[in-house]
C-alpha cells in the first residue's frame, strides 16, 4: 500500500516552512492546539482506466498509473484536500496520468478520450484551493489527469510590442526565468507562484501580489490557444478589438470545462530595477481603507498595495520576533491606537506619485525592512499549511471582492459568519488588490480542528462566510469556483447566467468529458 | 410621398458644418469633386406590421407607424447608409417605431415580438456606421425599430465606490450633463458622442478620443442589466472576480444580438480640473509610432493621445487657415522634414509625466492653440460628410488595431489596397487609441464619387482594405462587426467561435428576433 500522505506531501510541500517556536506559542496560547495527526495513509485504488482507452492514449502520449503519479494529482491544496490525504473524507484519485509534450498531443488525446468515453481533469501546478481539480468521473467510466507539465516551453517573444507567447505548463519560476532572459517579467506572483502554471493562471482568473501595478492575469492576456473536444480554437487577434464579444473572456475562469488551454500570449513588461518594498502603519481599519481607496481613484497605488486589518497585525508584530516589543511601543508613541500594517511594493509604478499622495496622512512609516519582511514571507502561507494540521490547526482562506461602499460591511459580515459557526477563531483579514470602484477582502481562519469531524467543521464554517460573501461581493475574486463555490455561482451569474455557460459547454465539448463537476 | 433626404439629414445633421471655402479648394484641387448630387427621395413603403401585432405592441409600449419615424430610423450613418437615403441601394425600413420608456416594458416588448414573429433592431443614436442598426427582418414577418429613448435617467450614483447606474438610451452629452450635476465625469467621447448612446457603447465595445486615460467602454463597465427573451439578466457582481468566465464580456459587443441592454453600471471620475490640450510635431511617421509606443509602454500617456501620419498632417496643415504658411515655414525652420502631428490632451493623467518624457525627444511644440483647435473641431468629421456628399465626394473612414511590430505594415497594406481599388484617393491615417502592446489605426478616405456606381465603388474598396486589415489585425477596434464586417469575423474568432456565439445567441434568443443579419 502506498502512504499517500508522503507521496502528496513530497508534491506540494517540498519547501515545508515548520513553525518557528514564537509562531507555536502564539498558537498555543490563542488558538488552541488540537490533536496531532495521526497518519491515516489512504490507498490508491486500482486504476479503472480500460485497456483500450489505456492504448489508445499511449499511442498518442505519455501515460501512467502508477499510484505514485496518481495520488500525486488526487485534488489540489484547499484544507480539506489535505484532510482527505490524512484519511478524512473521500479522495477521488484518477485512473491515470497522461502527460502530453504539445498542442497537438493534448488535441489528439481529447479525441480519444472522447471515443473512450474517459473524463479529462487539465492538471497544472495542482495549486486549486476550490476542488479545481478533482478527479471526479461525472457519468465516465473514467478519469485521467491531463498534466501538463510537458507544455513549458517559451514559444516566442515580441520585444517590440512586449508579448510573449507562452505554454501553459510553464510555472510562474520557469516563465519569470525564461523571460528574464529577454530582460521581461510577467509580474504575475499569487502565493502559488512557485507552483502554479500560465494555464491554470488563465484558466482561473488568477490576481498575482502585484495586480495594482501589473494587472489581474486576464490583464495581461492577448490570446489563447484552446484545444478543445471539437478542434483547436485560438482567440485574440489584437490588444483591443470591437470584432464582437470578447471571446478570450470566456475561455479565461472556464476551469477546463471548455477546452484546455495550451499556450498564452501574454504582455510582458522589463524587468523592474531596483523594486523596493516597505511597511507602513496607519490608525485603525477605516482609515486605512479611506488611504487604499484614494490611492486607487487618484491612480497613485503601488504595485504591491495590501492593507491588513486590526487583528492580522497584531498577529503579524506578535511573530515579528525580539523587535516587536519595540515596535510596539514606538507605534503607542506615535499615538496608533489600533496599528493596521500596509505593505506597499513598487516594481514599475512610480513610487513618488504614491509617496506625496502619503505626505498629507497620518500614515507612520516603518521603513524597508518591513517590505523585505513580508517579501521573504510572501509564499509561506501554502509552506506552513501541512505544519499547522500536524500542530492541529484548521486553516483555511477565503476571498472576495466587492464596491469600497461595502468593504467594511462585508468584512463584518464574515467575521460574524465565521465567529457564529467556529466558537473563537482567528480572523484575520486584508486588503490585497484594490481597484478605482473597489477592493478585494482576503481572510485567513485558524481554529482548533474539531477531532469528530474536522470534515464537517469547516464545511459548515465555509457555507456560512459564503452565504455572507455573496450577499455582499462576489463569491470569489481570484481563486475561481471549482466544486467548492458551484453553490454560490448561480446567485452572482444567474440562472440566465448558468444557462449561457451550459450552452457554450455543449458547444465546445458536446460529450462532457472535461472537468466535470467544476463549475456548473 | 415622404421626403427621406430631408427626414434624415434633420435625424442626424442639425449641426452640419458647412465646407469653409479653403477646403472646398483644396478638396477641389487635390480630391477633385464630382457632380453635386441629385437629390432622389425614397418614399417609406408602407408598415408590414400585422394589426394584431401593433394592438400587442401598443399595449406595452409607446409605438409609431408615421414615415417620418420609420424613415428616421432606417440605419445608420455609413457612407453607404447615406448613399441609401439618397437614392442609392435599398434602404431597409422598420415597419414601426416602438418607444419603451422603462427597462420592463422592453421585456414586454420582446415577449410581444417573440409572440407576434416581429424582428427587433435596439436602436440608440443610430451612429452606426458598420450597418449596425439596418432594419432587417430576416425571416420574421415584420421588424420594428426599438428606440431607448425613453430610457434616460440616472438611476443612482454612489459616490464612494464612484459607481453611477445609466439607462441605456442616455445620449453622451446627457450623461456627462448629470454626472456633472454629482461632481462627475464618464470621460467617454467618441466621435459619435453627441447623440450615441450608452446602451449603444457596451452594445458595440466603442472607445472614446480619451480612451489612453480612461479606457475603452466596456473598461468603465461595472455590470449590465438586459432584457432578453428568456428574461431579464443581471451580469457583473464585483469590480473583479474569478466566478467564472466574465459573462459581462459577452454582452458587451454582442450589438443587439444576446438581447437589449436596458441599464449600464459605470465608474466615474471626478470632472477634470484644467484639462490641457496641446499640439506637437515630430519628423517621420515612424518616429511617432516610436514615440507613442514608448508613452505607453513607460505608462506616461496623455488621456488623448493622437498621432496623425504625413498625409493626414499636410490637410491639417492646408486646411488651418492664413497661420499654414507660416507653421510650415517654422517646421521647416526646425529641420521637420516629414511633419506628423501629435495632439496630446490630459483630463485625469499626469502632464509632467508625459512631458518629462518627451523631454529627451525631437518633438516640436506648437502649444495649446493647436489642441484647442482639434478640440473644436473633434466632431466635424461626422458634422461634415453631408456638405462633403453634396460637393460629389466619397467619403469613409476604416479603422483597426495591431500589435506595435505590424502598425506601419498595417497601415501601409491598407493604403496599398485603397489606393489600388480607387485610383488616386486622399487617405489619411492616424493611431489614436494606444496601448502597451500595440495599437489603433484610423484611415480617412476621400475620393470623387464613381457616378454611374457610387455603391460599388466603395463596396470594392471596402473588400480590398478589410482583406489587408484581416491579414494583419483586428477587423474592427471601435466600430463594430454590424453587417459590414460580417464577412471578415469568422477569421477572426475562428468557426469555433462562431459557433460559440451562435450557441449563446440559440440560448437567448430561441426564435431568433433579435437585430437579424448583424454580427453572426
Amino acid at each position: 500500500m502506498c502512504n499517500t500522505v508522503a507521496v502528496t506531501r513530497a508534491r506540494w510541500t517540498t519547501e515545508t516552512v515548520p513553525l518557528p517556536p514564537r509562531a507555536l506559542a502564539w498558537l498555543s496560547q490563542r488558538v488552541g492546539l488540537g490533536e496531532p495527526f495521526e497518519e491515516m495513509p489512504v490507498p490508491a485504488p486500482e486504476s479503472g482506466l480500460s485497456t483500450d482507452a489505456f492504448e489508445a492514449l499511449e499511442a498518442v502520449a505519455g501515460i501512467s498509473v502508477d499510484p505514485v503519479d496518481r495520488l500525486g494529482r488526487a485534488g489540489g491544496l484547499s484544507y480539506l484536500d489535505l484532510l482527505r490525504h490524512r484519511g478524512h473524507g473521500t479522495l477521488a484519485v484518477p485512473d491515470a496520468v497522461v502527460q502530453p509534450s504539445t498542442p497537438d498531443e493534448v488535441l489528439e488525446v481529447l479525441k480519444v478520450c472522447v471515443e473512450h468515453d474517459v473524463a479529462v481533469v487539465p492538471f497544472g501546478g495542482g495549486t486549486s484551493v476550490v476542488g479545481g481539480v478533482e478527479a471526479l468521473r461525472g457519468s465516465k467510466s473514467a478519469v485521467v489527469a491531463l498534466d501538463l507539465a510537458g507544455l513549458g516551453a517559451l514559444v516566442s517573444v515580441d520585444p517590440v510590442s512586449r508579448v510573449a507567447v507562452l505554454q501553459a505548463g510553464m510555472t510562474g519560476p520557469e516563465a519569470e526565468r525564461l523571460l528574464g532572459e529577454h530582460g521581461f517579467t510577467l509580474g504575475h506572483v499569487p502565493q502559488s507562484f512557485e507552483r502554479a502554471t500560465i494555464g491554470g493562471f488563465a484558466a482561473t482568473r488568477s490576481a498575482g501580489q502585484a495586480s495594482s501595478g501589473y494587472g489581474r492575469f486576464e490583464d495581461m492576456v492577448e490570446s489563447l490557444r484552446v484545444a478543445t473536444p471539437v478542434g483547436e480554437w485560438v482567440v485574440g487577434a489584437a490588444p483591443a478589438s470591437a470584432a464582437g464579444p470578447d471571446l478570450k473572456q470566456l475561455v479565461l475562469g472556464s476551469e477546463g470545462l471548455f477546452g484546455v488551454i495550451t499556450e498564452v500570449s501574454v504582455r510582458v513588461r522589463p524587468k523592474p530595477y531596483g523594486p523596493r518594498y516597505e511597511g507602513f502603519v496607519v490608525d485603525g481599519w477605516e482609515a486605512g481603507v479611506d488611504l487604499v481607496r484614494s490611492l486607487a481613484q487618484d491612480g497613485v497605488l503601488a504595485d504591491i498595495t495590501r492593507l491588513s486589518d486590526v487583528d492580522e497585525t497584531e498577529v503579524a508584530l506578535e511573530l515579528a520576533g525580539p523587535k516587536a516589543a519595540t515596535l510596539k511601543k514606538y507605534l503607542r508613541f506615535r499615538g496608533v491606537k489600533q496599528p493596521c500594517l500596509v505593505i506597499l511594493g513598487w516594481e514599475c509604478r512610480s513610487r513618488s506619485a504614491t509617496m506625496s499622495a502619503l505626505s498629507g496622512r497620518k500614515v507612520v512609516r516603518l521603513g524597508r525592512a518591513m517590505g523585505v519582511a513580508w517579501l521573504h514571507g510572501r509564499f509561506n502561507g501554502p509552506r506552513q499549511r501541512d505544519a499547522l494540521l500536524d500542530a492541529g490547526v484548521c486553516v483555511e482562506t477565503l476571498e472576495t471582492a466587492t464596491h469600497w461602499s461595502r468593504v467594511s460591511e462585508l468584512r463584518d459580515a464574515v467575521r460574524a459568519a465565521l465567529t457564529a459557526e467556529l466558537g473563537d477563531p482567528v480572523v484575520m483579514c486584508h486588503v490585497s488588490h484594490a481597484y478605482e470602484t473597489g477592493a478585494s477582502l482576503y481572510f485567513t481562519v485558524l481554529v482548533p480542528r474539531d477531532l469528530a469531524d474536522p470534515v464537517g467543521q469547516w464545511e459548515r464554517a465555509k457555507v456560512a462566510a459564503s452565504d455572507a460573501i455573496s450577499r455582499l461581493g462576489t463569491i470569489t475574486h481570484h481563486h475561481a469556483v471549482g466544486r467548492d463555490h458551484q453553490p454560490w455561482l448561480e446567485k452572482e451569474i444567474g440562472p440566465i447566467g448558468v444557462d449561457v455557460l451550459r450552452a457554450v459547454k455543449a458547444q465546445l465539448d458536446p460529450t462532457g468529458i472535461l472537468n466535470p463537476g467544476k463549475l456548473l
